[in-house]
């Protein structure tokens, strides 16, 4: 019997819309070939609070609710009225935001779809920081967006440049991780924020706001959210998770909704599956009511922050004296390296890692995993990520880095 | 400041496709009026495998891989691996069927909405059975499906009548719920099932089978599925579920994925999200290793089957006498009610629903909860569950319903 192939039943997203993913080959390689990586954009398994998430999870147990259909399909009130609380502490939240407008999700990731399926049709225009989120471009391109570039130096989107491209485009939203971003590392100052925020209001420019790394912020608070900064505007939509503050494979995270897209999210998270597992909710908030935050969150930049050292360190050592441009970032887990201005024309990042992995046994990631077409931008850049790998790798790493540097370029 | 109310920048999906539910609708009446109830469609608290999950937890956590980004997106590769064989077992799944076809999702509902995203464009054609489960319309709609209702009767699906509609209509796929039917508790004979692939063979159709009610057959096994009778045709996409069989709140469920589709699942889930929480997958594939499946399984039958008997008992006392029609499901947890075929020309099933619940505290779900738009069938219909209720209770439930209609109709 043939085998039946679908062809004249696929949707234009499955047909056109969806593609391999640019880091997933990065890290398959990396793998393979038993390398050093500064290619995985995760988090530290040595700073999860495993005794603490195990025993929080005892506690989820005693809740008759974790076994029915939830009856909520935001999620957990409990874990919603954490964050909205804690959100407006730390000044990422204005004052109406209260637990009803937590919405609950498998990681930011799915905040970011929901937002996606809300906001975008076929042929609608996104702004997207150049260069952004693999994950997100994905998403975005699956709905049909047409991903528009603003221009972005070291402290990220460049309002005028935003401003020019809302001259003559028509855009859904912006898309923005202000904070420590991915891949760039980059953070916006609040007075951008304020600038970027005027423009929206003058374009009637919705904002989602993606802050997954808020918390890293290694000296002192981020600056103030587009959220807060947008205040009874609500036209933000703040995307966030615990992912890197707690564990990704909780696969928890969430999405502030405003008021006015409240008939919007309610019916696309029930027909995606109804709510995620309140199991895992209860035992994430079980966790937070048992510690304290703040310190746990130091805890982390202290050592993050001793990583980027280290790795700022050896990049002054090893790949500076080549030429190769790299910037400082503020929080989080990832640096932006920029080839030369000298470099040869026809130069190529992909080209590049893949030499450098299979060559070196050093992973990094080329910049076009982070635009949405190959660019000239992206194929002058990589992705350096300190996150997850041990200080004692990283000499070893960015040395190996200027071995492939001068056997390659 | 005016709130900014997102009018130019919704998708028409956002726009366009979605509703309320007229389900959650009568829950809410349900609580409100503190009634009894046959309208909730969810399994029965008290046979939750609570201990048994509970401890399979605690195994699950002596797994390094819980914590981070699970590397493969399709979830545990051990559970994936029970499912593959147990489906084989249970003439289920054909030869062909592996652990890497078995996608894991957050209940059996998105799997639907992920088969969705791969089959429809806004304007598609899709087959659907007159009546279907309500979250499956929402999904449907969202992504902007017109539904075309295949006619039914006692057993399911009328082959001739979906031959007719494909005489004048090209559809992507047919959708069914081939065992015990949410809402209609309906069967499909292999015959049947037969005819539907043969017929689907000629019309390039694809089949996407729910059966999520698969294993609660209360004499025998179900017929053989959809999935196996294709065998290596390979155009059914299988959607199933842990909700039914151990627990909704757990939120497991997959979906098997035809080869041909492969490279269009993988990032429809990258991009919703990543993978599902392999702490939860973990455990449930501890839980099920530890136990006997089909002794489990026989003992939920077993109490159906008593819920079902008593109901049948109550109905053929009360309702029978009145004229109202119900079937006599071998499985799951529901029974169709139609109305006499005398019974006034606007008579509405939804608003006997709301002077049933209000009036007399027993509530179920209107027959037009099932269908994409209003109809008559559905206005003269009404979904009854036993599986939640106590049997003590359904007697005096039945008795309430019975003065509800004669104060009514």
């Amino acid at each position: 019997m043939e085998e039946f192939m679908f062809r004249e039943n696929l949707s234009a997203m499955a047909r056109e819309r969806l593609g391999e993913s640019e880091i997933a080959e990065m890290i398959t390689l990396v793998l393979e070939n038993g390398a050093i990586s500064f290619g995985a954009g995760e988090p530290s398994h040595d700073l999860f609070p495993k005794e603490g998430i195990r025993e929080a999870f005892v506690d989820a147990f005693d809740d008759p609710d974790i076994w029915g259909y939830y009856h909520d399909s935001y999620g957990d009130t409990g874990l919603r009225a954490w964050i909205a609380e804690r959100m407006g502490l730390d000044s990422m939240a204005p004052a109406w935001v209260a637990p009803e407008h937590v919405l609950l999700t498998n990681g930011g990731g799915e905040a970011v779809s929901l937002v996606s399926e809300a906001l975008i049709d076929a042929g609608s225009v996104v702004l997207v920081e150049s260069p952004t989120y693999t994950e997100t471009l994905l998403t975005f391109r699956k709905q049909g967006a047409v991903c528009a570039l603003v221009p972005s130096d070291d402290d990220g989107l460049i309002p005028e440049e935003m401003e020019r491209i809302l001259a003559r485009l028509r855009a859904r939203f912006l898309y923005t991780i202000p904070n420590f971003q991915n891949p760039s590392g980059r953070t916006s100052p609040v007075e951008r924020r304020k600038k970027i925020l005027e423009i929206a209001r003058r374009h009637d420019l919705a904002i989602v706001e993606d802050d997954p790394y808020h918390y890293l912020s290694y000296d002192g608070a981020a600056p103030e959210s587009y959220l807060r900064l947008a205040g009874d505007d609500k036209r933000v939509i703040h995307c966030n998770s615990f992912s890197k503050t707690l564990a990704p494979g909780l696969r928890v995270g969430w999405a502030i909704v405003p008021p006015a897209l409240a008939s919007v999210f309610e019916p696309l998270r029930v027909s995606a599956g109804l709510g995620r597992p309140a199991l895992v909710q209860k035992a994430v908030h079980a966790y937070l009511g048992g510690i304290d935050f703040s310190m746990r969150i130091a805890g982390l930049c202290s050592e993050y922050k001793r990583r980027r050292d280290v790795m700022l360190e050896m990049i002054a050592r090893h790949l500076s004296p080549l030429g190769i441009r790299t910037n400082v970032p503020k929080g989080g887990f990832f640096i932006w390296a920029q080839v030369p201005a000298d470099t040869r024309e026809d130069f190529d990042s992909g080209a590049f890692a893949k030499h450098a992995v299979t060559a070196e046994k050093i992973g990094v990631i080329p910049g076009n995993a982070f635009y949405p077409e190959k660019t000239r931008e992206g194929a002058r850049a990589f992705r350096l990520s300190y996150a997850k790998i041990k200080t004692d790798d990283m000499e070893e790493g960015v040395a190996r880095l200027a071995r492939a540097w001068n056997a390659f370029a």
